[in-house]
C-alpha cells in the first residue's frame, strides 16, 4: 500500500449506499477520493438489506402465484421452496451487483482502503496503522440490527442471519412489526412458515397512514399471519426445540425461531467521532441541515444521521454532500418528501404527510383526503389484488401525501413522489391522462376525486 | 320506454370508454344525459380490448414464471394452460367491471338507451324508431378490427375471436406487428404456441423509439417468436388443416390459425353523420382541436377521431367534451403527451417524442438522449429482466420523451407522463429521491445521466 496516495480531497468512511454515492459524485467533480470499508463495498443494502430481502420476497411472490395460478387457467403444481436455491439466486444477484460496484469504483479511480477507519484528527483517519489525511471527511459508517441485549443464537436471529438460513422454519416469531418485520413475516408466510408478529406499539407499520395500516392488518390476517399488538416483549429464551417469547403481560409464544426486527442502530462506537468533538445522540451523529457535523470539514450521511434509515436517503445524502463540498449549494430534500416502500405482500408505498401528520401541520379543517379503492382499477382486478390509493391534500392547495397498498403497488411511488415534491395541485394531476389498464390509473382517479370529480366509484 | 325522457342536455352515441366518461362527467355538472349503446356498456376496451387481453397476458406471465421458477428456488411443475379456465377468469373480470359500470351509470342517472343510434338532425338521434333530442350530441361510436377484406372464419380471426378461443393453437401467424399483434404474439408464445409475425413495415411496433424497437425485436427473437418484416402480405387462405399466408414477394407461411391485427377502423358508416354535414375522412370524423365537428353542437371523441386509438385517450376526450359543454374551457392534451403501454413481454411504455421525432421537431443538434440499462437496476435484476429507460431531452431544456422496455416496466408510465407533461428539466427529476430497490429508480438514474451526472453505470 506504500505507493498509494495517503492524502485526498475527500475521504469517506464506509462503502454503503451513502458512502459510495458520495465517493462517486466527488470524483465526478474532479476530486481525489479515498473510500474506507471494513467489510464489503455496498454495505447493508447490498449484502444484508434491501437487495437480498427483495430477492427473497420475489421468490415468495412466485410461490404465492403458484398456489393461486389455477384460477388464472395456468396449470401447475407447487412443490415447495428450495431454500438452498433461493439463497443461490439471492447470492447471485448480490455478487453481480457487488462486482459491478467494485468495478465502477475502480474505473472511476476511487481509492478503496480496506479495513476499519478511525477518526484520529479533524482531517485524518487511521486504517490498519496507516494515516490518511483529507481536506474533507465524510462519515458514512451505517447501521446494524439492534438486538436489545438479546443473546443471538441459531434460533434467535436478526435479519442478517435470517437471510442465510438454509431451511424454511416451520414457525417463527417476529419481534417487531415495522418494515423489516413485516417483510420477513410476509416472505416466510409465502414459504409456508407459521408466523406470529409481536409488536409493542398498537399497530403494524406504525409510521404509515392509518388507512394503510388498517388494510395491511386485514390482509395479513387474511393471509394467516398472526399478530399480538400493543404489548412489549419482556424476554426471549431458547427452549429444547425452539424459542419462547414472554411479553410484559406474561403472555407467552413459542416457535422454532425468533427474528429480532426491532430496528437498526447507528455504527459509531469506538470510531473516534466524539474524541474529535463530534456530537453524538444515542449513537447518532448530529449535523446541521446541510449534513455538516460542525467540526472541521467533517460531514455525516446515511443511517448514522437521525431520520429515515433508507438506502436511497443515504444515496441522496451522499450526492448532496459531494455537491456541497464543491460549493454547488444543493437543494435539501426533507425526510417527509422521501419516498418509502415496504415490499411485503401487499406492498405499501408512501411519500409526504399521513393524514394525522397533515392535520397536525395544517389544521384539521384544512386537510382533505380521498381514498380510491383498487376494486375500481382494472389492472388490479386482473392481478387479483385489492387495496387503496390515498391522497392527502391541503384545501385549495397542493397534494401533500400519497399512500398506497396493494400487490405491486410499490412502483407507483415514482409518480407519487413527483406529485408531492413538486407540490402539485389535484387538478395538475387530474387533468392529465393515465394509461389504461395500469395500476397507475388509480393515481389519476384519486387525484380526480380529490379535485372533486371522481369519475369512477 | 314511453315514460322515459326523450330530451337531454347531452346525448352520447356509444357507451365505450369515451362515451361513458362524457356521460358521467356531464351528469356531474348537473346535465341530463342519454347514452345510446347498441351492444354492451364498456365497449371495445372492456369487452374485447384492453381488459380481456391484459387478463390473457397475466395468465401468460404466470406461465412464464412457472417455467422459470426453479432458478428462484420455487419448486413447481408447469403442466400447461387450461384455456377454458383462462377464459373463465377473463370473463369474470369483464363481467365484474361491466356490472360495476352499469350500476354506476344507473346510480348517476345516466339514461341508457339500448339500440343503434342514428343521427337524424343536428339535434336529434333515432334509436329503434324513437327520436331523442338533445342540446348537445357527442359521437363516440368507436372502432372495430380491420379485416382488409379477408374472409373471417374459424381459422382466420381478429382479436375479438382470438379472445374466445377455447384452445391454444399449436401455431399461429399474426398479421401485423403493432401493439395488438405483439400482445397476442407474446401471450400465445407463453402459452406454447409457435408464433410468426408478418409485418409489412420494416420493424415491429413502428411507432416506438428505435432503441425500444431494437430491444423488443431482440427479446422476441430470444423468446422464439419468428417474424418476417418489410414485406406486406398478399393473400390469406384456408387450407385443409390451417391457413396459408402469401406475401407480396411470393414467400408463404403456414399455421393453424391466422390473427388479423392490422389495426382498427372507425365505426361511422350508415349512422347519418355525413348526411348532417359532418366531415368524414376515410371514415374518421374530422373535428377542430376542441373536438367540435363544426356542425350544430355536435362533438366527436374516442377512436373515431384521427389519432391514437387508446381507451384512456377516449376517456380523457370524454371528460374534455363534458367540460367544454359547460364552458369550463378544459386544457387540450396533445396526442404526443398521451402515455402508451404495450403489454407484451417485455412491456413497453412511452410518452412524448421519440428520438427521431424530437430531432425533426427541435433540430438534430438540439436533442440529447440517454439510455439507462436496466442491468444496473437492482429490482430488474431481481425480476430477471433486462431492458432500458430512454430519455429524450432538448439541450438546456425539458425532457420531451420517456421510453422504456422491460418486464413490468409499463407502470413506470406514471412518473414518465408527469415528467413530459410538466415539461420537467432533467435536474428537476435528478435531484429528487427515487425509492430503492424499485424499477422506478431507473428513471431517476436516467434523469441524472441526462443531467450530465450518471452515478451508476
Amino acid at each position: 500500500m506504500a505507493d498509494q496516495p495517503q492524502e485526498f480531497d475527500v475521504l469517506v468512511l464506509g462503502g454503503g449506499s451513502a458512502g459510495y454515492a458520495a465517493a462517486l459524485r466527488s470524483v465526478q467533480h474532479g476530486l481525489t477520493v479515498g473510500l474506507v470499508e471494513k467489510s464489503k463495498l455496498g454495505g447493508t443494502c447490498l449484502h444484508t438489506g434491501c437487495i437480498p430481502t427483495k430477492a427473497y420476497l420475489h421468490a415468495a411472490e412466485l410461490a404465492d402465484e403458484a398456489k393461486e395460478s389455477e384460477k388464472y387457467g395456468v396449470k401447475m403444481t407447487f412443490e415447495g421452496i428450495d431454500m438452498a436455491k433461493v439463497k443461490e439466486y439471492k447470492d447471485g444477484i448480490v455478487a453481480g451487483k457487488h462486482k459491478g460496484l467494485t468495478g465502477l469504483l475502480k474505473m472511476r479511480k476511487v481509492q478503496v482502503i480496506e479495513g476499519e477507519g478511525k477518526l484520529v484528527s479533524q482531517d485524518a483517519v487511521e486504517v490498519g496503522g496507516t494515516r490518511y489525511r483529507a481536506k474533507n471527511i465524510v462519515l458514512a459508517t451505517g447501521s446494524t440490527s439492534k438486538t436489545m441485549g438479546l443473546p443471538l443464537s441459531g434460533k434467535i436471529i436478526t435479519s442478517t442471519e435470517a437471510l442465510e438460513l438454509e431451511r424454511t422454519p416451520k414457525s417463527a416469531i417476529v419481534l417487531g412489526g415495522g418494515v423489516i418485520g413485516c417483510e420477513f413475516a410476509s416472505a416466510w408466510t409465502s414459504y409456508g412458515t407459521e408466523v406470529t408478529i409481536i409488536e409493542g406499539l398498537p399497530t403494524l407499520v406504525p409510521n404509515e397512514d392509518p388507512s394503510i395500516i388498517k388494510q395491511l392488518e386485514r390482509s395479513f390476517k387474511k393471509r394467516g399471519i398472526k399478530s399480538n399488538l400493543g404489548t412489549f416483549f419482556k424476554s426471549v429464551e431458547e427452549t429444547s426445540d425452539g424459542v419462547k417469547v414472554t411479553l410484559e403481560d406474561g403472555k407467552t409464544f413459542e416457535a422454532e425461531i425468533c427474528l429480532i426486527a426491532v430496528g437498526r442502530g447507528p455504527v459509531t462506537e469506538g470510531l473516534g467521532f466524539e474524541e474529535q468533538g463530534i456530537t453524538l445522540d444515542r449513537g447518532f451523529v448530529i449535523t446541521d441541515e446541510r449534513l455538516h457535523t460542525g467540526v472541521g470539514n467533517i460531514y455525516a450521511i446515511g443511517d448514522i444521521v437521525p431520520g429515515l434509515q433508507l438506502a436511497h436517503r443515504g444515496y441522496q445524502q451522499g450526492i448532496f454532500v459531494a455537491e456541497e463540498i464543491v460549493g454547488n449549494n444543493p437543494v435539501i430534500v426533507e425526510d417527509i418528501n422521501i419516498p418509502k416502500v415496504t415490499f411485503c405482500e401487499p406492498e405499501i408505498m408512501s411519500v409526504g404527510y399521513t393524514q394525522p401528520k397533515a392535520e397536525e401541520q395544517f389544521g384539521k379543517d384544512q386537510v382533505e383526503i380521498t381514498e380510491y379503492n383498487l376494486a375500481g382499477n382494472g389492472k388490479s382486478s386482473i392481478l387479483g389484488t385489492g387495496g387503496i390509493i390515498k391522497m392527502v391534500g391541503v384545501k385549495g392547495g397542493p397534494i401533500v401525501g400519497v399512500h398506497g397498498i396493494g400487490t405491486r403497488i410499490g412502483e407507483q411511488i415514482g409518480e407519487a413522489q413527483l406529485i408531492v415534491n413538486w407540490e402539485a395541485y389535484p387538478e395538475d394531476v387530474a387533468t392529465l391522462v393515465h394509461a389504461h389498464p395500469t395500476q397507475n390509473e388509480a393515481l389519476g382517479e384519486a387525484a380526480m376525486a380529490l379535485f372533486g370529480h371522481p369519475l369512477h366509484g
